[in-house]
């Protein structure tokens, strides 16, 4: 006998067309039955649309089901999942608070053809679960999960500090939250975009200087900055955006392309800078990065559209337009239904 | 009044042709006139070796003279010299042991149009000459002076720990001491080359593993590394030695071209590997290097040749058909003059 779940998901396709389905999955004696009420669209996701494999990979939600070996969570607490599905709690990574690089890690695990996020329910392994404290709202937890750990990890765990320059490169769905970020974690921040309209928001958030680039790079010098995070739409000309940043300093690159991309190497060596690939955040970073937004009261700035076929169609293409103001979240519409089934196998 | 130097150099040339030639300097307050008895040759030099520039840049010798205001060192010190002339010292760098990324440093000074190491004697800002510790003798010095510390500088400045997994790719002027600086610092050291003739001696030096490369990585799968010290001639293709780096891993490309390289940024950000340019070392750890060769009682390997024109030259020709074993030092024939002059201005 085996407990399985049947709940309601969303597909791509070659298409491009959204795609309701049934997904039944068994319930593990370490897994966990989670209703979503709250779903994040993350860039990466325009990947995925044409893929016939469950959509959507960060989100919020209640605790409705556990399997039996589960003690982390129980029944109706509310729990953010984002990138990756499992880890093993045993290997190197897992030991020292680099689980995301897990040994074992199923990685993209929820680009699954079973489980994703844009679904009336999931089925997630207790082990990357993160518990939302008191405060935060789920709206505000989904888009952290993925897209504000994305930020958080590369900011926190590498060798920025209070008082460094840091630039923000393009404000969106990453950007946005990562000068909140930087700036409460006492940086000197400053915004570089291609948008001039948007300057104002971009003080608002914290940054104390924005300036208009134009391929990249704004059209003067400016103080050089010792943190970079690349959070614009498309790979970066390395060889002009290294000229922003000081010796012995670093770049970020978050938000990123398949292609690979030229890069100057002389110009790291002779000035000490690297190249910092960074994925997601540890659940220990994730942990602290929910007790900080709630600490310091941010929050992304959401656009809502409702978790149903055109809802997430419309939420497509609103960021395939550029019009994203500035992370899409996907509510329940709670005509979505999942629910236990006990079977043979 | 100003107090001058003249001294002998050998210049390159349009043609590749050594040229003997005279120089003279002023000695400034804070300047040291130093003898110099060994002089190394590194892969660098090769760049320089077509321009009309005074030639060579790590040494080692005897301080001769000083300017009024010189306290740090006195006529008959011991003193090793690199890449870089003179450093502010008030900078945020020149006050945090990243001296080397100094804002005002005269970068590649040695590079000037008077001085370099290829001569009989030099003017050094006293900021960068590092006293030689007892028990180092200065044909080992000089090499330690910017090859080694080069290596030096990338292993012990990031987070390199004794226990990590160490690829060194390439045994040459860089990668035979990388081998001995790893291995005495605790790791578990792969060496990468593609010259299987070289294995014996790899291992003598302190690796525990030696695989053959074609094209850039072993023909068969290996246990990843968290660190590569990329010292091989040319630039890496850098899709295939990410594939050998453990997650959370960092690649140092120590040898380089002036060419960019294409790079798979996708690759780092998915499993947070870093580039990380390092340039040389600062001052604090040029010290602690030499300590610590003196410490472990290990050198460089060397060939001697003649500090003289035909000297040069042979040793350029050895480094350019690859025969170098492993580092050339050019030994002081002491035929070669140089002078305090005072003269008006």
């Amino acid at each position: 006998m085996v407990k399985s779940v049947e709940f309601n998901i969303f597909r791509g396709s070659d298409s491009g067309e959204i795609v309701p389905d049934t997904s039944r999955c068994a319930l593990g004696p370490f897994d966990v039955f989670v209703e979503i009420t709250h779903a994040g669209l993350c860039g990466t996701d325009r990947h995925f649309k044409t893929k016939g494999i469950a959509l959507g990979h960060e989100g919020a939600g209640i605790v409705r089901e556990i399997g039996g070996s589960v003690t982390s969570v129980q029944a109706g607490d509310k729990v953010g999942f984002g990138w990756i599905q499992k880890v093993c709690g045993h290997c190197d990574y897992c030991i020292s608070d680099r689980d995301q690089y897990c040994d074992e890690r199923e990685q993209y695990g929820t680009h699954s053809s079973e489980i994703g996020s844009f679904a009336s329910h999931a089925v997630w392994h207790e082990s990357m679960l993160i518990k939302l404290p008191d405060g935060l709202e789920p709206e505000y937890a989904a888009p952290l999960m993925c897209g504000g750990a994305t930020v958080w990890g590369a900011m926190t765990s590498y060798n920025l500090k209070p008082g460094d320059r840091v630039a923000i490169h393009g404000i969106g769905g990453l950007g946005h939250m990562a000068i909140q970020f930087a700036s409460a974690l006492g940086c000197d921040v400053v915004v570089l975009s291609s948008t001039a309209s948007k300057k104002d928001e971009a003080m608002q958030l914290g940054a104390k200087e924005f300036h208009i680039t134009k391929g990249d790079i704004p059209e003067y010098p400016i103080k050089k900055v010792n943190h970079l995070f690349w959070c614009g739409s498309a790979s970066p000309d390395y060889s002009k955006i290294v000229t922003l940043v000081a010796n012995d300093g670093s770049i970020y690159p978050l938000t990123i392309s398949f292609e690979p991309s030229s890069v100057p190497i002389i110009a790291l060596v002779t000035n000490g800078i690297k190249i910092q690939g960074s994925a997601v955040a540890s659940r220990l970073a994730i942990r602290k990065l929910l007790r900080f937004v709630v600490l310091h009261g941010m929050r992304p700035i959401i656009m809502k559209f409702p978790l149903n076929k055109s809802g997430i169609e419309l939420a497509f293409r609103t960021l395939e337009e550029g019009r994203m103001r500035y992370r899409g979240v996907l509510v329940s519409q709670q005509n979505l239904t999942g629910k236990p089934v006990v079977e043979k196998i």
